[in-house]
């Protein structure tokens, strides 16, 4: 009962955010699915993942089943027509600049990094570990792509994405305990996760190697 | 309490369908196990995973957990019955002819798509996110059993599976608005379904790749 | 309601196993990792995907959602805990001698196979399909962690694992339905887990292939 109330009462910003990712990240899906030869069919199931993985993940992990992406039919519509309107694109010879999809992406993750810990903590995760829901709901997604097409995922190779979405959210959970208020929080998780992983991007950032 | 309460109560029909769909998906799953040089308790686990991966993936995501694959001891003695039979059988030396896989893979396909759809309705999913999870419940397992195999899942692939399940799904809950009522509805759904899948593999249907 | 008060009253015999266990899995993910060539953040994902992944499915599958190892904060300190120490001990140069590190899995595997029958019994799963969610709990951590890395799992390679698992628990099971008592069936069940994997590498145990 406590859950299917909880379950509905999803916040208002935490939609906002969630809508905005889907987006993005369906475009993104489906960018990388062309790139990989995939057929129609795997681009659309390609962009549905890459945008709704992480938080069903989030959604099942924290209680929240059924999670927003199923129950609600417009996160569905979202991601198809992210990718929908990616394939279109494409077919028409038009291809996003590099660095716009390098701004997008991030965007996408920091939307997600915020979202996804916001939404763990209004279903009483402890601060302690509502971060790690954020990063699940950042790379989840595209961890689960990854995984399908046979790749090690970016997030245990050379990326920044899980540092920058941990970044975000612990600036965030930290700043929601001050005197702040959790709109400033938000903005400024989001901020740190967004310059994080465009910073990375553009210096070339990798974290050490362990292994001699 | 909703929960519990409508987990006991899954209707007649869904356990009728899963558990056809569950020993012939074990049989194909130890088919398949049993190819990849597997050992014996492999066999037994892909068997397992190919037969229930999809129901209870299913299970988790519309919020009917413990799922229907765990609660009832009958759904895991089903799918060790297939997969031990099958054992038995490629012991003896006897080898099922391809058609009759042909015929037993689609069958399970329609009745998983079927049923998945059937249960998704049964817990409130809407009717525009309600063919995903026929789709997840028929190719979930097989998708499962992919990845533990190191294989890019054939959904990702060459394969009419998911889009034969789509169809399947979406003319089931498109004629469960119209008057034919959710029996007929079922039969055309499970006919489109199977029908799909064995023309395509008869006449080596595939989807468009797009990258040139 | 009734999830929200069982998964709070998780029993203390189950949190003190998983808690060990927890710490071994940490460890033993972590020497996997920097064998693995991760960078530092890798390292500390793989220990606690290695540690806390199997819970995590398991509490998913039995309805105990959120996760003890998400709503206890305990756990994730845990494995960052065993994670970071043996980051440290390589650092200087200290590892640990097989045996050693040969003990500790098998310790670790029986304390979660143990523990997960214990908690699926505890949330009413049948004694006939408790056993499996031990064996998730035990090998589903190594299981995704194995994924990620794009490995075939062990479970389905030569690992004896996932079968001493399953004999433990099932020992557990058949002896708390005699007079035995809880207690005596828990010891059982982790020795005969322990045991059976320390005999099985120290022999070089196979399940037969069945591929000619």
């Amino acid at each position: 009962m406590t859950k299917q109330r909880a379950g509905t009462q999803q916040s208002l910003i935490v939609t906002a955010l969630d809508f905005a990712g889907t987006f993005l990240f369906a475009v993104e899906g489906a960018l990388a699915a062309i790139a990989g030869r995939l057929d129609l069919f795997g681009v659309l199931v390609v962009a549905f993942i890459t945008a709704l993985g992480g938080g069903i993940v989030r959604d099942v992990l924290i209680g929240a089943a059924p999670p927003a992406a199923l129950r609600d039919w417009r996160y569905a519509a979202l991601a198809i027509a992210g990718g929908g309107m990616t394939i279109m694109l494409w077919h028409l010879g038009l291809q996003p600049p590099v660095f716009a999809v390098t701004l997008l992406e991030a965007a996408a993750l920091a939307l997600f990094a915020v979202a996804g810990t916001e939404k763990a903590l209004e279903y009483n995760i402890p601060p302690f570990t509502a971060p790690l829901l954020g990063i699940i709901t950042a790379v989840g997604g595209g961890t689960i792509r990854d995984i399908l097409l046979n790749l090690i995922p970016a997030v245990l190779r050379v990326d920044i994405n899980a540092t920058a979405a941990l970044a975000g959210a612990s600036v965030m959970v930290v700043l929601r305990r001050s005197a702040a208020g959790p709109r400033i929080a938000m903005i400024a998780g989001f901020g740190t996760c967004f310059l994080l992983r465009l910073l990375a991007v553009e210096f070339h950032w990798q974290l050490p190697v362990l292994s001699s």
